[in-house]
């Protein structure tokens, strides 16, 4: 399934960009005075394959999974909040519940290794294992786990597709998540851990240390070859972090734009772009999060985001929150008068 | 109708920001993890003086005016473009109808001194007069219109007040606008016009020392006192600014949160605050545009946007296009649920 995926990825169709320039030169307003919304506009034609791009409904997929690092004390949180925010995911009370409701998106919560049962309406039972093993100890999960884990993300984003999603949001949930996200960024950064750890959901100032420290002493133990993504992510994790290389890998093969949220979604589109080089074109970043190692990911993928909040959430709420200026995008392009349309007359006569 | 606007705008009730605070740390997220949408949160609350408060729909009101400077060849575009887009915004096919009906608004054009007769429907005639005067040669217009141009913008809000609106965007359209913008920021800010000016519409860069030239010969013609704003605004315009002013006093006295789109209508926020200065505490600034003075005019009024997209349209559109994160910051505190009552376990106590 991953094989077929990969294959199914084409380069993003540089050549409608000059179409919809033209289209959006001939709207009345200014040539380029609304700046990156004519930017996003061309992107989204590239990533469609359409000069007419959509991107509503948009579909959100919050992957869950625990972290057997969370015993080296390096969240805020305890480890069963996993569980209990996927709960309050099903009842419809979290941010990206929120914030997915406010722009009409479909949602839908995948337990791909939560380490205790869930349940609710509306959590899609995926489970590879029930959390990953402590990569500081041991690997996180075997290479045949983090491929299943892969194809759990690429069948979500099948049943969105097939839902009428146009555009794919991906979030997580994962009690100490931001930990393997630091430690697969400073394996494929070369960056020491310390520059990239931040505070996650709220660590004491003092913890930092010790967090960079768990990451560089489990790199060393584990070997890590940043020339091997797929190896990369088995030993260090997360089960929900591979599922989001899936979606995205998936979204790809399917011309889907993809709205990346902050700091782990990131670190999952930089693991899946070493996959498929090609599916950098598909990416739209919504935010620029707090956590410091965020800053180094996204200049690994020279990625401007579109928000900067101070956002240090997750789940895809930055996403969620950005989404609105893509269907602007979209918007502009379809239901905008053109001078000739509008009786207005184009601009430069007067210089 | 002014000074009644004036003394009715109470400050913003600061004491409420602890009653939110202490609901938003209580929210299944961790504490502060939602960056500038808490922060936009308390603002909110202190605006409407609720601790629930609530942005839709908002009212985007659109004032259109010529300017008697285009004649000095300050502009892209011909004069009667103005008229053409009025018609245009009636038609529903500008910039700020596809970005209004996105966000649900409710939408005036107002013709506060269109130079030619407009028309067509949701066009509100409210005109002082035919366009200003060439502010290069004389004053711009009388002190008595420069008044009854601000209760054409007090008008214009009771009317959206009446129609339910929660939140106001002002936008504008008047061929030159930059001109009376950059002049009137020149005199408030004491920085020399050559500093502030930009591109506009999208003047040749060949053309911006003249423009620069044009509003310093005219500062220095017109005699202008920093500390008197309702002169200035006669002596240097316009008419749609002006209006801009008073819609702002009148939101402001309706305890109804101001999100401000560009260089044209910060200025304009500008000149209101110095009429009034406690309706700083309204404003919520939507987007940094590429026009230099626009750095200028947010540091004079300590304004962090939330977007910045490089756009350089006007008409309201990147308040428009800001407004979403008002409303998510307004559900996130109704919709989200609680730590109790989702049963999450707080955070804090793993480190």
């Amino acid at each position: 399934m991953l094989d077929d995926t990969l294959a199914a990825i084409v380069p993003v169709d540089d050549a409608l960009a000059t179409a919809v320039q033209a289209r959006l030169d001939n709207l009345t307003k200014p040539p380029g005075s609304l700046g990156r919304l004519e930017a996003l506009a061309k992107s989204l034609a590239g990533m469609s394959g359409s000069v007419g791009p959509a991107v509503s409904p948009p579909g959100v997929i919050v992957f869950a999974a625990d972290h057997g690092v969370a015993e080296e004390g390096v969240s805020a949180f305890p480890q069963e909040v996993t569980a209990q925010m996927v709960a309050n995911f099903a009842a419809g009370g979290a941010a990206i519940n929120v914030f997915a409701r406010q722009i009409g998106a479909w949602l839908e919560v995948v337990d791909v290794g939560v380490k205790s049962a869930v349940a609710g309406d509306g959590v899609v039972i995926d489970k590879v294992r029930p959390g990953t093993a402590n990569f500081a100890r041991e690997d996180a999960m075997r290479l045949a786990e983090a491929e299943r884990a892969i194809e759990v993300g690429i069948r979500a984003v099948a049943r969105s597709h097939a839902a009428g999603c146009r555009c794919l949001i991906v979030g997580e949930m994962g009690i100490a998540n931001t930990t393997p996200s630091s430690a697969l960024l400073a394996a494929l950064s070369g960056q020491p851990a310390s520059r990239l750890v931040g505070q996650g959901t709220g660590i004491a100032p003092e913890r930092l240390a010790h967090k960079a420290e768990v990451i560089e002493g489990a790199l060393a133990a584990r070997g890590v070859d940043p020339s091997r993504p797929l190896e990369l992510l088995a030993k260090l994790g997360g089960l929900e972090i591979a599922a989001m290389v899936g979606a995205y890998l998936s979204a790809a093969a399917r011309r889907m734009p993809i709205l990346v949220d902050g700091f782990i979604a990131t670190v999952a589109a930089l693991v899946a772009c070493r996959l498929a080089p090609a599916l950098r074109g598909y990416l739209i970043f919504g935010h620029r999060s707090c956590e410091p190692g965020h800053d180094v990911a996204l200049e690994l993928l020279d990625a401007e985001p579109l928000l900067d909040l101070q956002l240090r959430l997750g789940e895809g709420t930055g996403a969620a929150l950005a989404f609105p200026l893509l269907e602007a995008a979209c918007r502009m392009l379809s239901e905008m008068a053109t001078f000739d349309s509008a009786g207005v007359a184009p601009g430069g006569k007067a210089e």
